[in-house]
């Protein structure tokens, strides 16, 4: 819920705060190293465990902007590179976010690279390697990348089927940086900082989702994320009682089997036990 | 059947008359807790049971301009998001429903979302996490979203299918409210107001209701809607006989199966014995 | 066969003399309550039991003028709604048939919509509640129905499969009127006028029509219709021999397989024995 | 090989010179009396067999143009009714095959329309009704069919498939002419008459594709065609040996394998001995 | 590797210089007569046996141009006909190659016809029956064969599956010449002279491709075709040796596996035995 | 990471620096003997193996210009040869990458091909035989390939599936030269040199890559490739511990099975024990 001051100019975000990101372990290592060799990276890691935080916040680190793409079944090459518009007489051409960073030395982050349709996985190919340059197919030109542009890629393997999978030759092409939900001490410190909440409440969400997260063998498709736990907190704060505030935030959303419903509320029962 | 007036203005709707809805629990309380944090909601139930009703009802109370979008399988993000026309000789830019919701802080509600192509669930994206923005792909550019924009989704548990469902990950960014047909004395009053019939069909024809839905597991897909009982007894009123607004209102449009037709009828026939 | 006069002004039909409609029940009034209250109705039924009759029937007496669209698999929103045309150096919107008829207090009869695009059922969704609203989401408005705007729909109920319904929600929101072949008696006078033929060929037909039509378990798709009764004696009128016409008129357009077209041709020597 | 002549205007063709067809039955009277009371009719049979020449034949006898359209899996309903062309400054409409036909009261032959897109078979249902007119969406309007229209489909019911067939209230919409190969005494006419051949050789002809009939039970997909018969006959006279001839006309376009091939060559071997 | 000399207009190939082709049996005499009679002709047989060369062969002998179309998944039947282009201020119609044949008497050559879209072979129907015409739907048209134009088509039998095959109706249409790998002797010239190679290596090449054939049963795809040969040859003649040579033109091309590699090349060591 | 200088113009990449590349056998001279006949070449193997830098390295060797096409499923034959732009009035040609090579005589390297629509590998044909010609099917035209123009296609045979494999014809067409990881010593020269790394710890990371190549039958999609190596190597001289930069360079990228990566870190551990 914290807010981030930030230039924007032509789809390019700079960022002029630092956003919250609390490190687990050597994650700004290894970033920084492949940064140093502009070498490709892919985030992997289940949703909402803070992979595009820890983007933004390297991006400031490194004072560069970023542009994020978020990919989806429908999404094509022409959306990354750009395309065509009639624009009165003439026909224009539109650079599209891939291109504008690949020719600004912005950072390129695509989402969930998974979901797009393949020609996009492909046309990244000769930026991940030692030839570093876009083809742009429609122009009929190669443009070199600008030294400091980087591509970031964030790969959910929860997601994944036998149907919606990168090429191994594509997974290849880049550094792989492991992500998880953080420690629960690091992950109350979140709750408290994002959804402005006291250290007991928070403690005591972090508990219930270590057990929520239990759950996972037994129907649950995914596990209670850092986010939900800062929604419930957020809607404590606005005045819900604690078990509603978990009910709307973190069980509804997970699933709609009552069994499972009551399974999970008496979990956080135990640790909001006032509420009886 | 109630008419309700409001003031229209490019797409944007502001309900001048409060929409009558009938609270069963604290709805209202949670709604406006996510108000307050600007916390995106999504409204579970069964068709015909009020959500919409809900949404305009909260709208009205807020004082905010209510933006609706009904999804369907071919909706794509271009519709939500906006396009380029074609006028004379030059391209214009036009905004889509979510876009211009997003630039004036309406609310925007996005109907049975999962019938949506899946590049709309994740232009969503970043309009429910700490970003609030909307990126515009086609004009390169992303929008931060105006303080009072809000995010509803609805959403319908017993229609989802393997194939057709929303990712955990982009539920998981929403604060779930779950909806149901409501309790016997409330349903009985919601009746008599709409369709302007006196308490005892009313009664009568909830009553039946309530049977009716215990044949569920006997092979109907859904279960007769607070609407069937409504148009039951709007017919009557326009003079029917009981038994054939039943049947016209809540048993034809149910089933095509004789026997669970037949089974339905009977249970009418108990309460409105008169029409033997 | 016979001919109805009507007015046809920008695809807004207004129909001067009866169409012929012989009634079985109280069809007439069901239908007159629902437009009372303007509730959209559904009309289920066979192929050729003369739906569409009924409706031109009641568009004639309540003189509104209809609009009908028959539906196919193609068939997307826009095409009911409107889409934008070029003329010469400006973008023109022009409505569809829906649009006209909501704007203009028409009968839009969408004839089997069940083969439409999914995103024609959702659309009429607004003007099938308390909203009485046509969203125009290419224009970016909604508009609100003209007070004698009524929808009609038509459904066969033996076509549907689990892939190709209407959902439990759409079918919810429609007053439903069912349709079956006519008795005896009223089919024979129904063959008799729309063919021009004599009473005693009209009954054979109406009678052999009758076995004919217990052979469906036996492997016909669908019985005899109406209609074709009415092709077989309109054929006897014009000269050919009577087991003739009902070859080419019943039973050729009905089955390819030889065994089950000499059963039916059997059925109807008995009852044309002069031409044995 | 016979040629024909014909004005041809817009699509329209209108046949001077009689088109050879013997007649096998009534076939001549049936379409008379349908054509009458300008019932819509059927041509069902196998390919080859003379559907599309009895149709020129019966058109050049009622003196109407006829409109051809060979239906295929990509023929959607507005290459049939019509579309928008753009022409210099403003955009143009085109009448289709179909509205042609429609306007100037001709014979449309919609051959094969199984295979098309199933938006055409039904926007054809409003010219096969009491109605008799065509709808265009795309204009909005709907214009009554000229007196002299008639409409005509063929269908092969060899070729359907649970996937590909015509809906059975389509098919009833019709009167249904059943065609077949003609008697040999015929077919040995139509082989003499078209391939130019001595009727010794015609009359082999005839009596080996008899024989090679009978194979269709071991695997063959569609027996000998009588073109097939011609083509064979055709280049005898252009001075292929009889086995050759029969050989490249007959054997190989029937079949790729080569037992069958053999099995199909010692028929005719055994009606063309001279050539061992 | 062979030259040939042509003029090219308009996309319409004239051949001046006599294409090499070696006849096996009497297809020159067979497709003279089909040509008598403008019948259409299909070339069946396997992929590098000399289909092309044959029609080239042929063209040249008639004197007559020839366009040649490469059938693929996605060839339209616009791809044939032709199209409205815009050309400045106005739509501009252009021909296909199928039309200018058509127009100008060329011997159009439609390649592996069956990988077309479906309407493509339909809308060749009248182009292969008495009518000798070519309905152009989109201009409203349909226009007489010049007198020399000639349909060919190339059909590979190994190829078809129950998914994509001819229609039997379609091959009923055309001669048919089948063809296959020529004798050893044939052979041995064509390579000799394609790949300007002695005979002593060619015998070798063509000795060791029978009997690599005969592993076609082991899982091959597809067997050596005489091209490979040719190309085997061509790297000998450029300086690699033999083995070599066979390995990268023949084995690799054939097959990824390594048993069936190692089994292949066993053979050619056999023929070519300095090279252990 | 090494950079090479190029003149780019027109999409037509020259390299003036030679690209480092070690051969392992005779790949260069089988090259120049097919480049000699401009016969097609397809190099098959792995990805990563070094099959692009190959073909960089060929084409610096003959200065000649290459033209490089990624190609992927949505990849149509349009994008290869050209299509029309509308600029201003008039629509105007643009070659495709393929087009402008086939002219200017440049090489044309289509990597991965398979991945293509099925209209590409079939406008290749007449490319690959004596005609080398370009059919350009919308300009009507069949262009003769300047005489230096080459075809080059790489090919993964790991990859291929029945339902995406190019077919046995189109790989007769190519002179098929086979790639695999090279040997132990020629990879630790290669790392050294890309990674900018010692011989001892790139001889560490080849020998561990040789281990786990082994893994392959227990579960990997894919071995680790040189180009992983390299990464590893670059993370260490980038001043990661060697653990951590094979964990993120080689094991995550490869698998997100936790005992598949343990058992791939167990490995690397043995070869970089300091690092217990």
């Amino acid at each position: 819920m914290s807010e981030t001051k930030m230039a924007e100019s032509n789809g390019l975000r700079l960022l002029f705060d630092e956003p919250f990101y609390q490190p687990v372990a050597n994650e700004v290592g290894v970033f920084m190293a492949a940064w140093g060799r502009r070498l490709p990276v892919m985030l992997k890691g289940p949703t909402g465990c803070g992979k595009t935080r820890f983007l933004e916040h390297m991006a400031w680190r490194l004072k560069r902007p970023v542009v994020t793409v978020a990919c989806h079944e429908d999404l094509t090459s022409s959306d990354l590179v750009g395309r065509f518009l009639i624009e009165g007489d003439e026909t224009v051409w539109q650079d599209g976010p891939l291109t504008k960073a690949v020719r600004a030395g912005a950072i390129c982050y695509l989402d969930e690279i998974v979901e797009a349709r393949t020609d996009t996985t492909v046309v990244i190919h000769p930026l991940t390697d030692h030839r570093r340059s876009l083809p742009i197919e429609k122009l009929g030109v190669e443009i070199t990348a600008h030294p400091d542009f980087m591509l970031v890629i964030s790969y959910n393997p929860g997601y994944q089927t036998v149907l919606k999978d990168l090429k191994p030759s594509t997974k290849q092409r880049f550094v792989g940086m492991n992500f998880n939900y953080p420690p629960a001490d690091v992950e109350t410190r979140i709750v408290m900082k994002e959804a402005g909440i006291d250290e007991a409440r928070a403690r005591a969400l972090v508990a219930a989702a270590g057990k929520a997260r239990n759950l996972k063998e037994q129907g649950l498709q995914e596990v209670t994320s850092t986010r939900a736990l800062i929604y419930a907190g957020a809607l404590m704060v606005a005045g819900l009682d604690a078990l509603e505030a978990c009910t709307v935030a973190i069980i509804n959303p997970q699933t709609d089997d009552p069994e499972l419903a009551e399974a999970l509320l008496e979990i956080f029962r135990t640790f909001f036990p006032e509420q009886g």
